[in-house]
């Protein structure tokens, strides 16, 4: 009985096991979608319900199929404090505390689960890779989070001292340009703060040449790792 | 007789077969400016009769090109369900529907056919490389797509919660929130929506050093898988 | 004589031709800061008189160097429509001709003079793997601008059904949308000119997904081509 | 003594070094904090009076490190002049002078003192690299600073003359047109300058279509080159 049931809970290659994954996937991306749907500002007391209804029927059919996990697993209290075991139990878990807590938004967390799904088909040896890569730039991605954290403060510091007289109440201090630092070395750019001092224009002007630059550095190294990741892959065959 | 035309309208390594093209890829590229034009608001009503006269002589040599690719092709259902074949339709079908629904806008998918002469005549050996490249890194860009999603719902997600009470119009939900999402992910920040609350603009702080990589490195991997598949290339000569 | 002229005006790897090609260089940068300080609104007359006087000075140098080039060079003709000997015309022909047409734009032309020192000097085999990657990129190159060009149009087109009713003053044609189109694929996001519709927002959700890794690629790729045009070169070696 | 001192102040193998370098890297980040709150507008007297303190005791402490790292020193003023004799000193220097003249902008440098620890400890080898790399790629990257910079000054002059007597107090001169160019061409684009002429916006367009690869690049290149030095590095182990 226990094998039959981990035969479809745990293994994704026969075909019950598939379908059963395939249904969670699919209950889990409806939930997700039911999610966003509830906190729309005008639902009617109709659709309110109907969703609360399936917010009902996702969180047993989980708890159960939670429940099934810890039964089936060979070691049990590995798999509650495994990454994918505490995910699936932030899935269930705020639901029976709603009413104390709010604690809604914990359900996001919910697309966590689709990763689980991912690693067992398809993408398997493109997560490997992913993890290689990972391997192979660690140091570097650190470094230049560290040395991106360094311009960023410097870039805020910077602009303060051009900016905080003409603008008082956007630069107000060094921690409140961190937001026009981290703004504009990332390019997005709205348009809430930008300097208007010539002073904070020509700082900005030699910020950006460099910093461009700095920040758009790591997924070029990412894309490279994978790239030399598939190279290893290939050799090992 | 057949064959002479097959050989104008099908081979574009004669004389005439690469007449026949230039003239037709003209033709496309003209009838698309004529498009273009004919959505400006003000034009004369000369303006808006040249328009029409040109239109309605493009679908007439683009219909009898049709006729002529369906007349010569060896399997002629093979050709029209093929993907130029329904291009090729398209580009004609909507000019005689046009009186009872306003399909003009499928005119713009004429703009596909100029692929059709790339297909042949000197960029074959690039348009070979984009599909070996394509082949090289399509698990990882469909996994980058998968976590670019899940990146923007859970930015969605968060952003909801820190800026809904302040800024409600804009913030109404976690689906509204999504045009925040990828307006700043994609680093284009309109400044429309952005978040005034100090957690919001933290949230945007890490959101942006983590979320900004993630979106750009498809495109370093479509670049090294490019110039992988030249290297392919080149030791197979 | 016309040798020793020769080995100051066009060798410049004696110390003589050194000198020579540091002065016109320094010049011509002087002559481009004088240029952008022109076009300042509130210039002093003593200042205007004095940038008068500077012009004339550079543009007599300008002119002797030229015909020193001219009389030096072993086939002048062949000098004188070369891509330096007409961008060296350029450099002095506008100001003969300043009473009658307002050519003073043209000047800004004299910044492509820079290159030539750069192409004598260090910078040589930097330039050497410049050359060899262009032409290792460069049917991807234009492969990309096409598809660019074609992403575009789609896009413009796309967001004028969408957008042209709720916001026909800034969405008034295709051509008028372009603009839109090209602010926004490559990220720069004024915010003039956005969606407000639900379903320009959904379309530019999707153009953007797809579109910000096309525009992006060709930048990527040109690294890559500079990259191995480094191992070419170390492999002659 | 002197040896004893050196091994806690020089040597971080030793568990005595690790944790006076640990004990400094905290005390800089601290200080670094405590400099960014100070600049806050609305501290109270007593934050103001407790900050004061902290950073005498921060300035005692750096101090009395300046001093030993000058006493165990075998070469006292090759350190001195060191760059982290430098940063060392101008982290504690502002200080004495405060009184006379208001150099606090300067405390922000001790930020570069957080490298110290880093070229010591973990990330030697990927410093290392980052040499590599940046010896590979110096040419190439001073090649694309100039023509970066020639780029930025052609847009200049080029839009000045489009939007001038559109938008005269934007668009004043070339050098205020410069403002836009670097805003555009980094794809920051705050929205606080952009063209509205027709002339203008296509002057943009083709700007765009090129400009933006060419402020890409660097980045990928030393990515790339990154990669590159982590092969050499492989290749001599």
């Amino acid at each position: 009985m226990k094998n039959k049931i981990r035969k479809i809970v745990e293994d994704n290659t026969s075909r019950k096991g598939k379908l059963f994954d395939f249904f969670i996937q699919a209950l889990i991306l409806s939930s997700l979608v039911a999610f966003a749907i509830e906190t729309l500002p005008n639902n009617s007391n109709q659709t309110i319900e109907l969703l609360n209804i399936f917010e009902i029927i996702c969180v047993v059919i989980f708890t159960i199929e939670y429940s099934l996990r810890i039964y089936v697993a060979k070691k049990p209290f590995k798999y509650i404090f495994s990454f994918y075991g505490i995910i699936d139990f932030l899935a269930i878990f705020p639901f029976y505390l709603t009413r104390a807590y709010d604690l809604r938004a914990l359900r996001a967390f919910r697309v966590f689960r689709i990763f689980r799904t991912l690693k067992l088909v398809r993408y398997n040896k493109a997560l490997n890779r992913f993890h290689i890569a990972a391997n192979i730039v660690k140091e570097e991605i650190i470094l230049f989070l560290i040395i991106t954290s360094i311009f960023i403060f410097l870039a805020s510091t910077g602009i303060y001292y051009f900016e905080n007289e003409a603008q008082p109440e956007i630069f107000t201090s060094v921690i409140h340009s961190g937001w026009w630092a981290v703004v504009t070395l990332t390019t997005v750019g709205y348009g809430d703060v930008y300097p208007i001092t010539v002073g904070g224009k020509i700082f900005t002007f030699f910020i950006l040449l460099i910093g461009v630059g700095i920040v758009t550095i790591p997924a070029g190294l990412v894309a490279s790792a994978l790239s030399k990741a598939r190279e290893i892959e290939n050799q090992s065959n």
